[in-house]
């Protein structure tokens, strides 16, 4: 076998089993490598969605994904998504075509240093050196995607690597990865803080916001009375009704100042202490009142479970149930569209164990915290905060669970980044309702004007912020690639049109009209 | 004024009066600069769309345009148009937006390398240290921009540097570049060899395309009996009727060593020896004959014009008249659309000094060398290799000439790179025809696929290739972006809708069916 086919053989043997592509010349032999029935293609138009969709997959299945990218620009065209990947530590592993070494030397038109492109948002790059050596270097790339918490590995692949021979096939040994246990000494502490009586505030994050995890947090609530909160924007959270509900601490400095100060303890769970999302004049970075101490139950990479777990037991509260969710009852809403009116219809509609990814800044931020009281569900944020994420995590997500229906909400200006998302839906049949909130404005940036201290925008300003000249027509948009769309702009349009999405298969997009 | 003011004040001051921007929170007082009337502020949808823009705008004005783009993530959206704006020693002036280093140590989620990512494509990274060092660093970056040949200058602007005080305004001086004159034993040396009667090929690059220099090449030939070509792809030639006719080096390996075979010599003009965009299998790098010397007239950024006037002057020739190109007569194509038929319609529809902008990569390699006839423009190809630069270049040459058409050829492929360029040529009213060659298919693959000697592709390889599933509707895709659109499937209709934009003010779009 030759290196491509060594490399998709060893992916596959290591558990990789899905490649979100876009190829180019020097990777036509790995496109041939691909006739490998066991390694799923599929096509992405922009690289930006390859990665943003491997993103996704991980968020669902806790396992890499693969992206094959074309040389130095098609990994920078990928870049912004793997650093919100990073963020979220998704593990992927990136797999970039490069000039034979032999050709290199003459620095042809589309040299780059790829390295130097790939270092600053990979855990770990490599160079294939020697069509031989494929199967180690991609088994070692699985390995690091696949530590706790998750890596971005990026291993360069010469053409010269791919179409040589490889040699017999080797099948390296695949590793596990186990999280570190928190140490015990933590827990006696912590456990004491929370039997202070202190007004206490638990953060959850990682994989602390779902399955046990969520439960035994809940069982803290219960027998201590802490709070329980998410920073504000998480991996992944199961939430909706029967679920331990988590706050949200807010995104806007001076309301999440507020939020924290009642607060003497803040025990952190495979998280950091809250922090701005940017810096103001006047505005502090760190979020908690000056009296508050944090405590760490489980570092980030920690398995925050466990931690949980002990803590728990050491509160003598594993038998303790967890205060859980209620189903909202509330009917669907009439009339205009509002944060409220959303919310609920959000909260109507959603189908149980959909996938909400979310990245509806101003309109979602308004909104999601109404939602709680919604059929059980997961949950999706950008932990990055470079737009353009939540169109092709989606895609992602929804190859990674068939099974369930994907609900993308995404303001006008985000979307527009990574909008060639949409065609690999509606190629792949993938059943995604992707919710784009039409305000005709990156509005986020009129509050942010304001938080600055700018003012209020002049003309000028306002020109690079509103995006209705022209305004986008969702509805063309959607038909150029082949997805079916409806515009609303009533609540209970709104609420008919995501009802209606879910007993249809295969991609659609509702523009509400805002 | 205020570190922003101050930064937009010094760009004007130096005669950078354009930004293509994409904000973000951390730019809002940049933003509030961009209220001085002085400066041009251009909204556009992806960061990718504002370097291509900028890349453009330097092509015909052979001065630097400004980017603004939002942290490590929207410099990382850039790079791939950075990247062939490089390639093309094209100047550009970026400035990054970047958390406040008060709020940097919290390392919060946007935050990443951004010297980093800037580096392996930029010549000249600096970050901003304090407000009132921005007037300086903004004179290094444009005398950096607008060295020859020009510069990617990356000044990275941190939030705190932007709205502190600057102090009084300061006034650097501006410099200018001079490109380095040839050497003089050089040129002895050079015409010995073109009166040897030896054959020889003049390979003529970056400003020695267009102008006086491009006079001086045609006297050359007609003196000496040289042949004249350029790589197969340049930054801009002044070509068409009128004109000293440039030949093409061909792009595919075999052809392009054929054609050079011939030739006992190849003097150069601000680039190097013909070498092979891609390696393969079995073919070579380089691609001249192993008997051919290669002599340097000019090195890439020293005076080409310079040293072709001192060779014709050593040769005698001040006076030689240059064979000038013949319009050509044939009347506007009927029937079948075809490469013989496509280039017949562009011939015919063309109109004096429109700039055509080329990222055709299949359609376009085999009808370009039939437009010589057409009537006299400037042509720009894709220096880099990274596909999507055709749209955002376009978009950028318009309003450098807003006096010009410009036309826009580029593969349906490609085109999906970077189509938000459409919305801010709508948003602009730029008089651009943008030409989607629409054969559903990344075609150009499917002929490198064979010349790696991997054969016919296979079922799952083509659907790596293939992107007809689902087809793209074009006109849909325009009318989503507010840009008029028309479809064509014969000769003579893609001639009639060319002609027809010209007479049209703002941009349309025309698909041609394959």
């Amino acid at each position: 076998m030759n290196g491509a086919e060594s490399l998709v053989q060893t992916l596959t043997d290591q558990g990789v089993d899905i490649c979100f592509a876009n190829p180019g010349t020097s990777e036509m032999h790995f496109l041939k490598a691909l006739e490998n029935p066991r390694m799923r293609s599929v096509l992405c138009l922009f690289e930006g969605v390859c990665t943003g969709a491997a993103d996704g997959y991980y968020r669902m299945k806790d396992t890499p994904a693969s992206t094959l990218l074309h040389l130095g620009p098609g990994l920078a065209n990928g870049l912004a998504n793997i650093h919100n990947a990073k963020r979220a530590s998704s593990g992927m592993v990136n797999i970039v075509g490069e000039h034979s070494a032999s050709h290199l030397k003459y620095d042809p038109p589309l040299t780059s240093d790829i390295e130097g492109l790939a270092r600053p948002l990979s855990h770990w790059v490599r160079r294939v050196e020697s069509p031989r050596a494929v199967a180690w270097d991609v088994a070692a790339a699985v390995s690091k995607a696949s530590e706790y918490p998750a890596q971005i590995a990026t291993l360069i692949l010469p053409g010269d690597a791919s179409w040589q021979d490889a040699g017999e096939p080797v099948a390296p040994p695949r590793t596990v990865a186990v999280a570190k246990t928190p140490d015990a000494a933590r827990i006696d502490h912590i456990a004491k803080v929370l039997r202070s009586g202190e007004p206490t505030l638990v953060v959850l994050a990682g994989r602390s916001t779902r399955g046990r995890a969520l439960e035994l947090a809940g069982k803290l609530k219960a027998a201590t009375g802490c709070r329980l909160a998410t920073q504000f924007f998480s991996a992944r959270i199961e939430r909706g009704a029967g679920r331990v509900t988590l706050e949200r601490i807010p995104y806007a400095v001076n309301a999440a100042v507020e939020y924290l100060k009642g607060f003497r303890h803040i025990i952190t769970v495979e998280t950091t202490e809250p922090i701005a999302f940017f810096s103001y004049p006047d505005k502090p970075s760190l979020l908690k009142s000056p009296g508050t101490s944090v405590h760490a139950l489980a570092e980030v990479g920690e398995d925050g479970a466990a931690g949980l777990e002990m803590l728990v037991d050491a509160l003598g509260a594993t038998y303790t149930p967890a205060v859980l969710q209620q189903r909202s009852t509330s009917a669907p809403p009439t009339g205009a569209l509002g944060p409220a009116s959303i919310a609920q219809a959000l909260a109507a509609a959603l189908p149980e164990d959909c996938v909400l990814v979310d990245e509806s800044l101003t309109t979602g931020r308004e909104t999601m915290g109404l939602t709680v009281g919604a059929a059980r569900h997961d949950l999706i944020n950008n932990m990055g905060g470079s737009i353009g994420y939540g169109t092709p995590v989606a895609t992602g997500a929804a190859l990674a669970c068939p099974d369930r229906r994907v609900f993308c909400m995404v303001g006008d200006g985000s979307a527009m980044y990574t909008i060639q998302s949409l065609w690999t839906q509606a190629r792949e049949g993938l059943n995604i309702t992707t919710i784009i909130f039409a305000n005709n404005s990156y509005a986020i940036l009129k509050a942010e004007y304001a938080h600055m201290g700018a003012g209020a925008p002049g003309e000028r300003a306002l020109a690079m912020i509103d995006i209705d000249r022209p305004r986008i027509d969702w509805l063309a948009m959607a038909k150029s690639m082949g997805v079916p769309a409806v515009a609303v702009e009533t609540a209970e349009a709104f609420h008919k049109a995501m009802a209606d999405s879910v007993h249809e298969a295969g991609p659609c997009l509702i523009e509400v009209r805002l």
